[in-house]
């Protein structure tokens, strides 16, 4: 668990882009993050108050959340400052980065020193079991996608904030770096060893209220090869109730693999069922996420209405029109 | 790559079950095994020549190999003075047991001294890539099961056999522990981090011969909560022409999980093959494994003769009437 509430560290970030991470806080957590941390050179801008680490420590702020990648995969000595302030003033380190903190001896001896902790997300933070395949109590929504990076995690973060605002029960459950980072704790599945991985889930998602709904953040796809022993993983461990199907239609390849052509959404849900539904015979299909990003308005709503046509399941963009129809779908259940 | 041949340490095994590595040996790769070495309480017998450290050494030896379970998770007293013995005279040693040879000081100490190496087949040998789901020239074949443990690396292994009885060139691929002692080299693919599942069986598996065979060696089953995600790494990694399906037909529940009935060979067929042929569409089904250890011999016949009117695949019990039908297949492709 990393402690909130965060103050945003945007580093020497060249774009927005490099500042993924602390988009993702700003934007799902925004009463996680009392302000931010630039270096001179930084060209992100999360909008937020720019803040010494003293200020941020007068607001609260408990840990330094490093929301930037870095460049060259080494931890700059301009960081490593900032990074061992921080720790000297009291806060805790959470990072993404490949590099670990706790690979860094001047940050390892200023956290002893100061008694705080260095969280690296990709590393697995718990011993899992292997996982036993009990049904457990309250409900569980899993996304799975055509490919990678189609919009699972935003798909199951807007999710939670549409049934929230309804006073549902609803967790988002996260299993990669950025979600972890945001939400404060997780799994990261990519970084478990295999014997392990369902068993990560199931623990991630013990028995809960009969009304709780987990929504659990989807990894890889059952059609990328690099990747679907995760998903795999994820769809028994997660024991879902309910799938959400999550698709980008544009796409002309799989991410990664030039020579694979994606799969529709009727393929990913006659794939994904039938194996959902070895562990749990009653989950069915809610809804589809289109993420239309590389459409026009009317585009995305022309195929947002084929594909309800086609699949007979209610579909939306939840970044472009809201989650409020994949809500719908749970709450009916 | 451990180094053969091999002297088999029998050490107290209470029976023949706990000296299941060995025995594998022994029946796999005989011209690997100069002798066993047994402790005065050790109730196992190979039927190979008791042999002292400096009998087998000067026999050619050069790895001594643990091919028993250890008692109660300790690498009793008793084992290390043999262990140590054994490096002293320039043994490597080769192990699958859950405590490592390299967390024990005194054996890193001696194997450092005398240039030996401990190979600890549970830990992951290499740095394995992404899979990058690439055609591979030459021809694999995988074992897949309706559960875990029903034969599919004793299947893989018969067929190893078979083919390069005719002359074909043939490869088994060991992806756990015990074919790893077996063959000497292999994947210990349940200790592989998840991202790297499938690209380590993509390195387990290069390119090779036009008519060479790499014989899989399977991992647990789509239809086992607990490891279907190792499974679902294999058949993408693995990216195979042919699969064996695998098959205990006595069996009343999924290994370790007493709520869910195992599928039938159909259900497996019907799974396994789209999925594998998203990594590669000419993938086929070409054989049935049946281990048939609890049904009489006229009860085995009829069954694998009902097998294979429903499948319309040849089908046999490779330990107990040859794997001529399934090398038949491969061969004919």
């Amino acid at each position: 668990m990393i402690e909130p509430p965060y103050l945003l560290f945007l580093g020497d970030a060249p774009d927005m882009l490099a500042a993924k991470v602390a988009v993702g806080i700003r934007d799902w957590r925004p009463e996680s993050a009392v302000g931010q941390l630039r270096l001179p050179d930084c060209n992100a801008d999360l909008g937020l108050k720019d803040m010494s680490l003293s200020e941020a420590r007068e607001k609260g702020a408990r840990t330094l959340v490093i929301g930037v990648a870095n460049r060259g995969g080494v931890i700059s000595q301009a960081w490593k400052t900032v990074l061992v302030e921080a720790l000297e003033m009291g806060f805790d380190l959470a990072s993404g980065l490949h590099n670990l903190l706790r690979h860094e001896d001047d940050l390892v001896a200023a956290a002893q020193t100061h008694g705080c902790s260095l969280h690296d997300v990709r590393v697995a933070a718990a011993a899992y079991p292997i996982a036993n395949g009990k049904k457990r109590t309250g409900k569980r929504c899993l996304a799975v996608g055509t490919d990678c990076s189609v919009g699972k995690m935003y798909t199951a973060m807007a999710m939670e904030r549409e049934m929230r605002g309804r006073g549902m029960k609803a967790t988002f459950r996260a299993t990669g770096q950025t979600g972890i980072l945001i939400t404060g704790h997780g799994v990261p599945l990519d970084a478990v060893i295999a014997d392990f991985m369902a068993g990560s889930i199931e623990y991630l998602t013990p028995d809960n209220d009969p009304d709780h709904w987990d929504l659990i953040e989807g990894q890889g796809s059952l059609f990328h090869v690099s990747y679907s022993g995760v998903t795999m993983a994820l769809i028994h461990g997660g024991r879902p109730d309910a799938l959400i199907l999550c698709h980008e239609p544009t796409r002309s390849h799989m991410r990664g693999l030039p020579h694979y052509v994606p799969p529709g959404l009727a393929e990913l849900r006659d794939t994904a069922l039938p194996l959902a539904q070895v562990a749990n015979p009653a989950c069915v299909a809610t809804g589809v996420s289109v993420n239309t990003q590389h459409m026009s308005d009317d585009e995305a709503k022309a195929y947002i209405s084929s594909v309800e046509d086609e699949l007979n399941l209610p579909a939306t963009d939840p970044y472009r029109f809201g989650a409020g129809k994949l809500a719908d779908s749970l709450a009916a259940m």
